[in-house]
């Protein structure tokens, strides 16, 4: 079961055209990625200012299916899977609550870890690798 | 009693000084004001998209007290007061949870109901000026 | 010779990693492609709100090659190419300038054009045909 | 004679009333601040990330005189002025170029300097406090 995260559309979301820019819907997988490493226990404080490694977004790709609207209501599911050592990908689904429920867009991204210093590949860190394996 | 709105600040909330950018904090407390009508049983995609009225925020202040950082949980109150038959004020306050709890920021924006068609001043709706009264 | 468009990387795009954050890329190429369409002659009022016709982002794909500072001078290259009659892609590259100038993403997006009223494809409308075959 | 910033609205600035999302105003507002400093001479780069001293907005205040639309043309004026010898205010005009060319926003910030250790007041930089004098 992947860890789901409930999220709202806001007005802020939005643009001239009514719905949800395309941009921000990677943006709402990234606040579900954010709940689900909090949910593992993971301090994002931490995680994202950490000054040793950094864990940068590689690539994106995005299939945008629906338009949503502001006051829509949505789940995003949040499913990571190991792509090497120092290297991970994460799958989501945004669907639209209903009735009736639709899927929005399916969304995938690419993490690398990486050395601040030598900015050289790094293993990830015991509890991402273990959010990882778990997801 | 204020509604008020739980927030967890995101990643995407923040800017290169590591903490949340000020502008920001003005689109955390819309989300609070869509939520704060949507549970007045006012449906947002119907008033943030209906042609026949606009209203726009005419005026905003904002008193940052504290900066906020990735994964800070807050809680946002929402005071709405009429000042005349077309427009209305908003107070937030922003409280980062603790322990300690602590104030974050105070802000304030000004409502104005106008006539799409005429650019003209119109009363706000009976809904809407409800919800202002019950604030 | 693709259109290319000049952009410095502003404090809001960037996050608490210090850089742009990911989804800002593509907001960025946004911008170029609409400076694309205004040289072009197109006006922008007009074509993100005729009501006759949307053409949604319906896919995007993004390879991030460097993070990008505050204070970036960035060029960003569009190249559309047509898909069919009612759709096109868009692939562009944002290059950090130097010295040395390094590339820093290549991103493509999908659009497709879409009747509002019955949701069907439809073809492009003559002025954004020429854009895409001029591209 | 005030700095002057010229900047296109963007399709990303809007949300779905068709116009500047209210909270964009400020963010363009700190574009114009950053090409400002840049123009003195001030790296931005180095001035976002100091880790000695932070320089946050303290305050705000917007007077949001008219709708902006996607493809608008503006220009957006800076004039800074000292408060102290640890905090400044900088007034911003923002004018929609025409045929006729219309004032659409007033706002005020307000920024106060600060040692990154120990959280109190600290002076202005010498640069900075130039940047101040001259506006």
């Amino acid at each position: 079961m992947p860890f789901t995260y409930q999220r709202t559309v806001h007005f802020a979301d939005t643009d001239a055209a009514g719905v949800v820019f395309f941009a921000n819907y990677l943006a709402i997988c990234h606040e579900a990625y954010e709940e689900s490493l909090s949910a593992a226990g993971i301090d994002l404080k931490a995680f994202f200012s950490d000054n040793a490694i950094v864990i940068p977004i590689a690539k994106s790709e995005a299939d945008y299916r629906r338009p949503l609207a502001c006051g829509d209501k949505l789940v995003v599911s949040v499913s990571p899977k190991s792509l090497s050592q120092d290297s991970y990908e994460i799958r989501y689904e945004i669907t639209r609550l209903g009735p009736p429920e639709k899927s929005a867009a399916r969304i995938r991204t690419e993490h690398v870890c990486i050395d601040s210093g030598t900015r050289s590949r790094k293993a990830l860190p015991g509890p991402l690798a273990a959010w990882v394996q778990a997801g």
